[in-house]
């Protein structure tokens, strides 16, 4: 990754482009089913100066390398079916965060990191949980805050039993933050651990170690230093042999991204984003693939339009996010073949472990959107191609716009588009809340739901009809309303829109992924904003510096 | 209500009672079954200077009459089976929150305001939803902010369709925050409006009015003003009809309290809260009953224990909340027969109106305390008598200390404490969430909340061991356990404090009431206090002044 300082903030520009050969904190090694991650934080390698990364702390470069090697390990090692995560250093496993990086980093930088290192977390649950690709953390040593958050992702937790080291969240005392990365959340709605012991635990600096965090659930086993290894050992031995992942499959490299970067637009093969810095809006036009699915995806590689579609969009919200926060409004449209579009979602529904991943991939990347702190709008109009996968932008959308008919005076022979629900609309790409995007927008509704035809081409009148667009409007009223509507979004507070997508775009039931973006999100944000944490005599800042925090004690 | 201004706080201290005949802006008119509420506010009624109650826009000060007159409606009207909320002005059925009080207002002072208000609109569904007294919304003007708001607690709302009336959510365009009493997750997850709908109807100033009102579920009927009163007679007919509540019952007068308020102590009957300054913590000891229960509680009346009990724990919360927000530590302790408390849990089981809404207002007071942002600590000791209702005070706090024996070198022939788990620890007394204390205690453990015995004493080991306590002590450790516990959460951030404990507290599923509390709360925290809500340039300052707010477009 690389590092520029942009016009439009104060904050770095950050690129998340890297590869094994070039990680600098982070080492992977695979062995046959088994892959070592080793986490040995070089300290002179922070993304930003400023801050040394000590204690195999961490800032964003640590965790964009980490991010890099679970989507590589999903990809080009079909072969991997345990994932050990452990730290080389002696004693310590990571610290979690770096504080100052935390203390120096401005409000915006802080809720993003926080987001990008949530999402990486939530991968790894994801290739547990799907791929057949089973992490464990390996606690060699310490683990603290973000460390320990970092293990928790796991599906087992290993701590060394050595009479010191110790699993430990201590940003309440310490810091006077939350857990950045869902650590309160997993440790009672995950790992099931009582709430009481929850809030010794979260207030006890030093943490807990051995048998007792055995006991109050925080980590599976304590395991003396003389066995760990081959304790460790045998855990990925027996997760190897539970995994469904295939044998004998070659896997797809992901080559380095094609992208072409100018000041008012981010181009990729499939994906192009025309930035409008004074509408303080970016258009995203997603083209339908030229072909139709090949008889072997896994021969096109990085090429296949899926992944290819899927990579580009991903690292695209990713440098949005990060590097453009004064863009507040996503327009999505797609221009392509509709027909070309459905035969290849039809094909991507086919078994095979690289199909699977695409489609997990895919599935991830809409997540992302689903926590963008932005407004988003989707354009149907002619020449779009809405159906089955990329018809999940739509309702990933916080509004549709669907044209009834042509733009007569740009080309009054066009057809008018249409919209298409296929199966894979119906629960192939999962929300955060565990529900399609169409049981989210029609939740209560399921009669509605059920209304929806699969399959069919749908016009303007019977995609509104349906309730699968927000509104459809003829040539004379469309370009009007949406311009009416896009700059009105453009002069609302940009905290208040966060907060009110957030809430609308999760309806209906919970999981720990909604509540670590939804609940403990909204808490981190506001308690990083107040004085007590970030003011200049507040707990961030005075760390380390042997003052302590002077806290207004007003309790809210 | 009156109103004093404390030391320690830059906010007026705030007493909650009042009474119908006092009411400045409410007036409660009961005809046989049938309730009705009418909003006319008193502009020169403000609950404190600096602002006029245009519009039927409301305060605090408004709020607390209406919690009262819910409350009443309850216990003093049992014939009552159906209450019509309506507004006494022309074609304003209520403004919603006052926004020169909001812009006026400490950040402490808008949290605790909405957090009350919300704990009244809980309220207000209790009743619909437990007590067969139906609410009905009768908009017969706008409804805008937090005035739909209150429409949206109701079970039912009929909106005046004159071509000009609509129901609104103008807090986002206009005020730069959010609805601050769950309308937006109200409007999606009670009234499953679709979710860009609900982006498109949080977003217009104007609201929606009629017929699509109707259609996109905001309201449920659109009435002429001609057949406007005729409809909302039908439909209040209609609710009684179907209610539960008895017939020819006699109701029990809810007198004014008693209660005694000096510099360091708040005492009732049976309660009594000793404010310890320094250490910023209140020690609150309840009291058992002094005699068993009565054949005829509603003879009691007020003096029935659990009810007084019930009455002075939510006054206090109110007050300690509101006027004490240094005080950060609340600790539990009981006193009395533990013997006798239990004969009033079993007796409280029983059938009747009037043990139902004791059970009710209990269960209400309890969630006060859940959603209350202080630590919350229980001690139990000899003497103690934590069992049944009184043992959800137990697990309502964050931590449990337990003395196991006694204290040697006070009385060493006291009888350690004992706690016990009746009937009515199981169900009786739900969590926002749906579950128990004890469910949510024990979630993702049912063997463990299987192994409770119910019925029998349990002594500190016992309880410690089934894990009804977060340790069990003798005396030798006990006191200076608890002193470093308390000490030390005193030294920690509040801030940070309140987003943990708001995390622990509510494991597992997520309902309405969580996601209000939780999610929403959380983010509306975290706006106000940005500087594009309440700084000099935010637009809830600018509101009014005819300049727009000056926003910081940066998305976060």
């Amino acid at each position: 990754m690389s590092v520029v300082t942009t016009p439009s903030t104060s904050d770095p520009a950050v690129d998340f482009d890297t590869a094994p050969d070039r990680y600098r904190h982070w080492r992977l090694a695979v062995d046959g089913p088994v892959a070592t991650l080793t986490l040995t934080v070089d300290p002179a390698g922070g993304i930003v100066p400023g801050y040394e990364l000590k204690m195999n702390s961490y800032d964003l470069g640590v965790d964009i390398e980490l991010y890099d090697a679970v989507q590589r390990l999903r990809f080009e090692h079909p072969g991997v079916k345990a994932v050990v995560i452990t730290g080389g250093l002696e004693r310590m496993f990571c610290a979690g965060a770096n504080i100052r990086m935390l203390a120096q980093s401005s409000h915006a930088w802080k809720v993003n990191f926080c987001k990008f290192t949530n999402e990486t977390r939530n991968g790894i649950e994801d290739a547990s949980e799907h791929s057949g690709q089973v992490y464990l953390a390996a606690l060699n040593g310490a683990a603290a805050g973000g460390g320990y958050e970092l293990a928790l992702a796991c599906e087992t937790i290993v701590l060394v039993d050595d009479g010191s080291s110790a699993v430990s969240l201590p940003e309440v005392p310490l810091l006077g933050v939350l857990p950045g990365t869902g650590g309160l959340t997993r440790v009672v709605d995950k790992r099931l651990v009582r709430r009481d012991r929850a809030d010794v635990f979260a207030t006890k600096t030093e943490g807990i170690r051995g048998e007792t965090a055995v006991r109050w659930g925080l980590v599976d086993e304590a395991v003396p230093r003389g066995r760990f290894d081959e304790r460790i050992a045998a855990l990925a031995a027996d997760a190897v042999a539970r995994s469904s992942r295939p044998d004998g499959v070659a896997g797809v490299r992901l080559t380095p991204l094609r992208r072409e970067v100018t000041a008012d637009a981010i181009t990729y093969p499939h994906v192009r984003a025309t930035i409008d810095r004074t509408a303080r809006r970016v258009d995203i036009t997603v083209a339908g693939p030229a072909e139709g699915p090949p008889d072997d995806p896994g021969a096109q590689g990085v090429d296949y339009w899926p992944l290819a579609v899927t990579r580009a969009l991903d690292d695209l919200i990713l440098r949005l996010r990060t590097n453009e926060p004064e863009l507040g409004t996503w327009v999505f449209r797609t221009r392509g073949d509709l027909d070309t579009v459905l035969a290849h979602d039809a094909a991507l529904g086919g078994d095979g472990w690289f199909a699977g991943e695409v489609r997990h991939y895919w599935k991830r990347t809409l997540k992302r959107l689903d926590v963008t702190s932005r407004s988003l709008v989707a354009v149907v109009d002619p020449g779009s191609c809405f159906g089955g996968l990329l018809a999940e932008l739509l309702w990933a959308a916080d509004r549709q716009y669907m044209l009834d008919g042509v733009y007569e005076d740009v080309d009054a022979d066009a057809e008018p588009a249409d919209v298409v629900v296929t199966e894979a609309n119906l629960g192939t790409y999962r929300m955060g809340n565990g529900l399609s995007r169409l049981e989210s927008r029609f939740w209560g509704h399921p009669e509605l739901l059920a209304a929806v035809p699969v399959g069919e081409r749908l016009d303007a009148r019977a995609a509104e009809e349906l309730g699968l667009v927000t509104m459809a409007l003829d040539d004379i009223d469309f370009d009007d309303e949406l311009r009416i509507a896009l700059e009105e979004r453009a002069s609302l507070s940009p905290d208040a829109l966060t907060g009110m997508e957030a809430s609308n775009r999760f309806v209906g039931p919970e999981t720990v992924e909604t509540k670590v973006f939804g609940r403990l999100t909204a808490w981190q944000n506001w308690i990083f904003v107040r004085p007590n944490a970030s003011g200049p005599d507040g707990a961030l800042r005075r760390f380390g510096t042997g003052q302590r925090a002077d806290f207004d004690p007003k309790r809210v």
